[in-house]
Order: structure tokens, then sequence, then C-alpha cells
């Protein structure tokens, strides 16, 4: 059985990440989503290997130790990482991984793993991505333009990655992944050797 | 409006490419199959610009001498040819362009043209193709292990491709073919400076 292959869809916040995926995971595809560990408290409803791997603050800082994270990170007191050890399960299962990412964890990710695949997901416009983060209403206007400034900058980094899909119908922009993750499998270079073992093998 | 995009779909005699390329149309994407020029005689109902430019030996070389052709070929006495002109009007009018080619073509194309994405299709086995060949009834049992011998030395070219298909199952093949165009337009080195104008501009 093929191994499966790593997705990080990387993007700034408010881009609409959790919704492609969301939709990606509808198309009855056999995908993996990665489950990240986190030392935050569980909110109402959050169930544990669910929405996160609920551990705690010592644990996670044996686990960065062991090296067994693909990348962490602290926001507000709290540390976020994605475990390795799911991820490479999946991936000897022969499922594709999906990473919902962060622009700096898809850095740190693409350091230890340079075949992953890198998405990049941009918003049709700033002034609409300004919209989705104010419609949140969660947040003040100066922490919304602090967001936006480092969207702005961060994306930059996305020439450097194999694909950027724009975010401006849901469809589409879930339609686009899906061909990506059906054309990475047909690469060349990693495919080669597997159909020539079986062309010389009948 | 963006550009379209060139791909070539190589691979052995017999192997179903013309098969592949008439399923990926049938999908409803707008694509250009590109025509070849050739010096031979239409055979009873081909019709020129459909099947084949059909022109002169003579136009033909001036054709080479004013390097008209992306590739060009002699079998048996004829010359084929892939006419430059007709497949650059389509990408400019934003379509993509397929072209059905045989290995040899295929490097020719990739020296002149290294940004158009190359597809090689294989045989799901050697005995598989020797069937194909063998079932088409116009060839000699020494000429179908000619072809064959020559397609497994071709095959060793695919590691160098962009991608490579296996058709196996005609409808998986043209699916994957899909795919690859579709994913194609999503290369963040290609798209980047398209949506970076797009973002500043709102």
């Amino acid at each position: 059985m093929a191994k499966g292959m790593t997705f990080i869809i990387a993007g700034p916040s408010g881009v609409g990440k959790g919704s492609v995926i969301k939709k990606v995971f509808e198309s009855g595809r056999k995908l993996y989503f990665s489950v990240s560990a986190t030392t935050r408290a569980p909110r109402p409803g959050e169930r544990d290997g669910v929405d996160y791997h609920f551990i705690s603050y010592e644990q996670f800082q044996s686990w960065i130790a062991e090296g067994a994270f693909l990348e962490h990170a602290e926001f507000v007191g709290n540390c976020y990482g994605t475990p390795k050890r799911y991820v490479d399960e999946a991936m000897d299962r022969g499922e594709d991984v999906i990473l919902d990412i962060e622009v700096q964890g898809a850095e740190q990710i693409h350091r230890l793993r340079p075949e992953a695949v890198r998405i990049f997901l941009a918003p049709p416009s700033w002034a609409e991505l300004r919209r989705r983060l104010t419609g949140r209403g969660t947040e003040s206007e100066e922490k919304v333009e602090k967001r936006l400034q480092r969207s702005r900058e961060e994306f930059q980094v996305a020439r450097e990655y194999d694909y950027l899909v724009v975010n401006d119908n849901l469809e589409q922009a879930a339609a686009e992944v899906l061909a990506i993750i059906a054309a990475s499998h047909c690469r060349a270079e990693d495919r080669y050797e597997a159909v020539r073992r079986t062309l010389e093998a009948q």
C-alpha cells in the first residue's frame, strides 16, 4: 500500500482554512485531519482527542524535549503543537494528512518535512479579510488592524509555497485543494519506482 | 485573463493517449487539442485543419527553417510536426493546450518550453501493452516486439517528467489528468504575482 502524504493548509487568521478543510472532508476522500495538542483547558463541549489532545504543561515540555512535535508555539500563555506520532501513523495507514496551520508553524514543518505539500490559502482581498475578521465581533479594531498587517507580511512567503489557493468561493477553493491532493499522488518522482516495479513484475 | 498552459501527454505507442485525451475532453473543461501538420496525403474522411494540417513537403521544410514547429519528426518518408502558432494562439485566448506526442517529440518541446507540464502515460504492464499492440492486428509480431523494446527504453525518461499516470482504468487516468491540469493552475510560483496585484488593488 502506498504511504499517505502530508498537506499543509496555511494562511492568515480569518481566511477560512477551517471552512475549506471541512468542505474538502465532505468530498468523501479518505483523509486524516491532524488534531493539535494544547495545554489550555478544554472549553465546554470540547472533547479530548477530537478537538485537541489536552495535555499538561509538563507533558508538553517533555514532548518538545523528545522532538515529538512537527511544530509548536505559544499564544497568550498556552502552548499548541502538532504531534508527529498521529501524522506518521495515518501516513503509514496510507491516509493523506491535512494540517490546518498558522504560517509560522508551517515554516517549522517545512524545515522538518520538506516533502510535505504546502498550500497557501489567501483571501480574495484585504478588504474582505477585514470584513471576515470584524464579522467575528470578538476583537477590537486595533487588533483587527494588527492581524491584517501581519497577514500582509505573511502573504510574502506564499511565493515559496507549492500552491496558492484563493478562498473567494468555498466550493472552488475546496475543489482546487482536492485537485492538488490528487495531482500530488501523480508526481513522477514519487511514483516512478512503484510503477517501474509493477511493470517489470508482470 | 490568465494565459493558458501547455500539457504534454507522452507515452509509448499503444498506451492509449488518444483515448485518455478524448475522455479528458468529454469532461467539458475548455481545452485546445493541438492539430499536427503532416506531409502525408489525407486518408478518406480526414479533414484538413481537423485531423491534420495537410501541407506540402516544401511548406514543411520552410516551416522548419522559420522555427515554426515545437517539434517535428519523419516517419516512413512522411513529416509530422506540431506548429507553434496554433498552440500560442490558444494560450493567448486563455485556453489550455493538450499535446498528444511521442516521447522523442516531447523531449524537443521540453527543451523549447520547459514550462510545459509533462505527463507520462504508462501501461499497467508490459504484457497489457503487448496485448493492445497485438490487438490492433496491423503489425507483425517482430514489429510489436520492437515497439515494446522501445517502450521499455522510453519509460526510463518518465522519472524526469512532472507526472506519471498509469492507463489501467480510462476514467481514473482521465480524472488524474484533469486533476493535474487544475492543480497546475494553482502553482504558487505562477499565481503569486496575479494574486498579489488583486489583493493590493482592492
